[in-house]
């Protein structure tokens, strides 16, 4: 699983505390992370062609959740940001070797093999399906120490207060 | 996940039907499922180390289950291959930025996020945990043709038959 993942879904519980009218710019968002701009940049334009993420446009533009953080998954964050892909990738190595079989109808069935793998991919991907982004914003709002709420939180505004001072 | 898991998956159902006396050099396994013998031996000397397979000396020489396929699981071969480390890497970012605490102990608990990928993984791992190579088996004896089934004795037959009459 790329870094990406981790700062996409850091992104997301930033966005999801943001005042209703404010956007973040990918630049501060990477800022807030300290991660490299043109990689965080990505993985927002991937969540927001798959509607998790939107973005706004003007001076005061940026990125927002599309939805609220309860209607996001994490599944579809890891999903958006590292492709719909199975981890596993069967390449069908049945079909090679001296005990193959010459009738392609014989690999008609998925491989055993292979279908146990997904079959495990599913409970990942169901696990994951059952935690939202809201889900984790709670949890980080329990377990994250008072100062670093209020650090966050000021940071979030003094952003605004230079964009609006700005326009 | 690398292709050497589809291989050392593959390479365990050989193994668990071979006859009692009978082992197959890394060579021999790579023949099989025409893949790249020096990848493949890695992963037999992986999976020799975590107790899977054993490999026995001589003419007659070669890989063999460790133990009963039925004791063997899916995610043992997983983790043996491709290494007991999480997919998700949590490299606490939530330390970086201008939110950040100085104070290590702000920290101590793991990011709610990291503790989130990680339940996921943990059901995946479950899932292999319950599938056996005994399973598979079980599985591919009833869903392979028997003309492949018969074509992967013969074939395991004529490897022995050539080594006993070298020796």
């Amino acid at each position: 699983m790329s870094d990406a993942v981790e700062w996409a879904v850091h992104c997301c519980t930033v966005l999801a505390v943001l005042p209703e009218d404010q956007a973040l710019p990918a630049a501060r968002l990477a800022e807030f992370h300290d991660v490299p701009p043109a990689y965080l940049a990505k993985s927002l334009q991937s969540m927001t062609a798959a509607g998790i993420t939107e973005s706004r446009s003007g001076p005061r533009g940026g990125y927002r959740l599309a939805r609220p953080g309860a209607e996001v998954t994490l599944l579809e964050v890891v999903l958006a940001v590292d492709g719909e892909g199975t981890a596993f990738q069967c390449s069908e190595i049945r079909q090679r070797g001296p005990a193959a079989a010459r009738d392609a109808i014989a690999y008609r069935r998925p491989c055993g093999i292979a279908r146990a793998m997904w079959r495990a991919e599913d409970a990942w991907r169901a696990a994951l399906a059952a935690i939202t982004v809201g889900d984790l914003v709670t949890e980080l709002l329990a377990t994250v120490a008072p100062a670093q709420l209020l650090a966050g939180a000021e940071w979030i505004q003094s952003v605004e207060i230079t964009r609006r001072t700005r326009t």
